[in-house]
């Protein structure tokens, strides 16, 4: 495996123009981003509403995306669907170059029957298949599934698992983890809360929506860690906790839209079922940014 | 509104082929189950597999019940995706002729953003602009979603929404609604357990799994009601206990297409990430099925 | 086994007299519904606040409603602790005289030690050593420990395990225990949503709070069904429907004491960490009772 | 406040001699843990079985600690009970002296109830009436009940609560409270392994289950922290990670007893309803304290 992660993507949200995606508006964001000190991007994420679209929506931003990303800036793509062939074929149907992972979250909707042994032969199957290094994706809030720490580490050894992005949280999980997979393995923390203390304790790196808004404060963090000057970025660290807590939890990708309109990004509106902001919600983000001076 | 529904109707299964679906195998089942006291058919429900089907192959099945479904067999259709428009676009996609009505369960992804508010536009959106007859569906063991009673009564006065599937079993929620919602509104219970002591406190009738194992057992628990014969009704409804809850909750759906395959119909494989039943599984199914002389 | 326990039994609420308990109203409210048709009394049950009492006001309180008790009604005592040893020990504090049944829920802290093991350790130490008749108590709401069917069933055949009180209020937690126990084990439901359904598919009773607020009401229910009036009973289990839900889940036992009020019963204060109703509540309150004719 | 406290804090377990408490073995525990670079101790915390005590085993227990700790080490409390008055007179009757703070987790049985004005209420009246120093504790793992990070920051200007327990392991729950709380505030994580990340991001110290078997571990972790040697405190950390891991949450208190053991300490038997570990937990016990070095 030569594929090497590290540093701060970007969980690109999806603009859209009325009922339509709008990949205009992305290549536009992500051009603007290539200017930042992110490592590289996620496109069809969760942030990316990427179970509001439809495959050819899908990738059209796929492509926007590969098409407006400088050279130095990887690209992870989201391909998961409830089903393991549906995660084969749409994975297949990506792009052959450009993707430098593909980010894959368990299937959810018969929890009760994801059980171990169901979910290690759907990862396996899946990385068995993808023409791309597969990273495994924890997100409970959404899924109602939890991964468990030694689950990852049953998987962490198959040639096409690259590695984890862990979106609980949990500094527990990553410290039962980072021991006990090979080099190389990549553990991404996917909030925004604990970046920092997901990179002192093994991280890679962290895959983050709210770097939609502040990519600099964000790549900032990594950056001063990587320098050594650790009390630096545990300070930004903690001035990015009241945005994050703000746009992932209280206002979700409503609110965090709305900051990148504030900010000169292409926002814009969510699909429903996701509802538009409050004017209460918009006047806590603009006051949010401020005090952060962005 | 004129549609008027009540009894049992079967959540069909959907038989695969190797890797693709055999809706030859579908008609079959269809036909067999036409000569079976049955009101009617439910398919790309949960137990369709419909969370593993492309739209074509969802499109593909829908044709074939309403090819295969005798004349006074009514057919529902699932129609439920994670988005709004996804799921307009998907309802107005079906054939203009043979839909009783569509189920459609709430979008569950975005669970913390999933408000009453959310959900009423998301269904108001749904039945707005659906050519179809629309029941709302409450399913929270795969979706996570717990629906209110007063949500449903909220959205029962809409002309085109119809009814409700309840899945928790729940005769309380049951109670909650039934007086409350306009005549006519058809209020189905979704599990097995419960389908006597839901006819006898307001239910139109069953939308269950089970009936593709055992459709005259729970076709005539219906009849008994009706006829006034309330303690048959019981005993058969605590005869079918032991069988629904193996096949609904212990072995799920591999469960109960193994169960299909021992009496005749075709059950066939599941798609992963669903695991074929394991040897115990089927020996406890088939030793249920004895039991009650199936 | 000579205990033979149905119909409906009151979980009394605990009055008190600013800090302290007041026995003598319990006492009072004990004697007025001496002349109701409910079966008799569980003293020391969650609604009484058993959690928020010391070892002496629990067995001034037991001493109380035994000596108001009439003798054709039978008392019901909550004996729990959160220890095996506790809860014989308390148990055996009793009076050895006039204790029809103790009713024990699950130890609840350690929740994730409770396994089915531990709990069946737990149960058969505290009846094995119990002077009285056990009654099991699934009480999730409240423990976070949701007892299964098949662990009932197992501690069933116990000589001195007579019954379980289930306050889920599932129909198929009954239908699952019901043909798998020993003939005469008693199965109250413990939520007033489900008293007649309860019965109707084989509960012997029901153990209910709202009780304290519509003894008729709820005796009317199980006399109705026992005389073969089932239309009735059930019209009248959907009266309860509304006042149930205010009582037991929107405002409870707060509430329900205001209704007691109201009623001429003792309600009286909770004690914290139960906070008063708001005027909201209390005015909802009397709107309820009004409606049923109280 | 004069009242000052960092480092780490042992959870004390609780020995008994059969079916009673043994105070003996819990004062010679604490004469060899004095020796040891912990800060002090915890009685009557989760860990020494505290739900499962009388009030008088209780008094008992905190005497032998106050009578065993060295006079460098600081000695807390744990007073919850499930009733705000029960709580108070708990607090009231410890001795007046030696007692360096109360840790009080919520109310947790009438959960639906415990809203945040129900609990805010509840530790207003505690802290009020408490001739301690109060810390609220956050334990949701065994009450059910998740604070949050805004209810602790209300009620942190309150004179006599002084800090916080939180034991959940969230790093994003320290960062939401660390800098919205007036300065003195103590925060002191619950879980063994966040202990380093937990000081990196602003915790005073914790208190900490597994420092009854790795006291000395657990201690060096503050020391290597307070002494800048961050990497070598990082990898203490990930170090202890296996055997808190085993102790905390595979096997529970019950391995935790076993591991004093087999360390010299008192360990002993658990009280029913924790069950004695296996001879595999004992086993895998045995190796992760050998691979420790203990």
């Amino acid at each position: 495996m030569t594929t090497s992660l590290e540093g701060i993507f970007v969980a690109l949200t999806t603009p859209f123009d009325g009922e339509d995606i709008a990949p205009d508006r992305l290549r536009e964001n992500v051009r603007r981003l290539n200017a930042t000190g992110v490592a590289g991007y996620l496109v069809l994420g969760s942030t990316g509403e990427s179970v509001s679209l439809t495959d050819a929506e899908s990738l059209a931003l796929v492509d926007a995306v590969l098409d407006a990303a400088a050279p130095d800036k990887k690209v992870l793509v989201g391909t998961a669907r409830e089903w393991t062939k549906g995660t084969i074929d749409f994975t297949a149907a990506l792009p052959a170059r450009g993707v430098a992972a593909v980010l894959v979250r368990p299937p959810s909707y018969f929890k009760s029957k994801m059980t171990r042994d169901a979910l290690k032969a759907h990862y396996l199957a899946v990385a068995d298949a993808s023409p791309h290094p597969v990273l495994v994706y924890n997100m409970p809030a959404n899924t109602g599934i939890s991964l468990e720490p030694g689950f990852v580490v049953d998987l962490a050894p198959h040639p096409n698992i690259i590695g984890l992005k862990e979106s609980s949280g949990s500094i527990a999980f990553l410290e039962e983890v980072v021991r006990r997979v090979p080099e190389g393995f990549h553990y991404f923390v996917g909030s925004g809360h604990v970046v920092y203390p997901g990179l002192e304790m093994g991280a890679s790196g962290a895959i983050l929506a709210v770097a939609n808004a502040a990519p600099d404060l964000c790549a900032e963090i990594f950056r001063r860690y990587k320098a050594g000057d650790k009390d630096r970025a545990r300070e930004l660290q903690l001035d990015l906790v009241p945005l994050n807590k703000a746009l992932m939890e209280t206002y979700g990708i409503a609110g965090l839209k709305h900051a990148q309109d504030l900010l000169g990004f292409c926002g814009g509106p969510t699909r429903l079922p996701l509802l538009p902001p409050t004017d209460a919600a918009k006047a806590d983000i603009a006051a949010l940014l401020k005090n952060l001076g962005l």
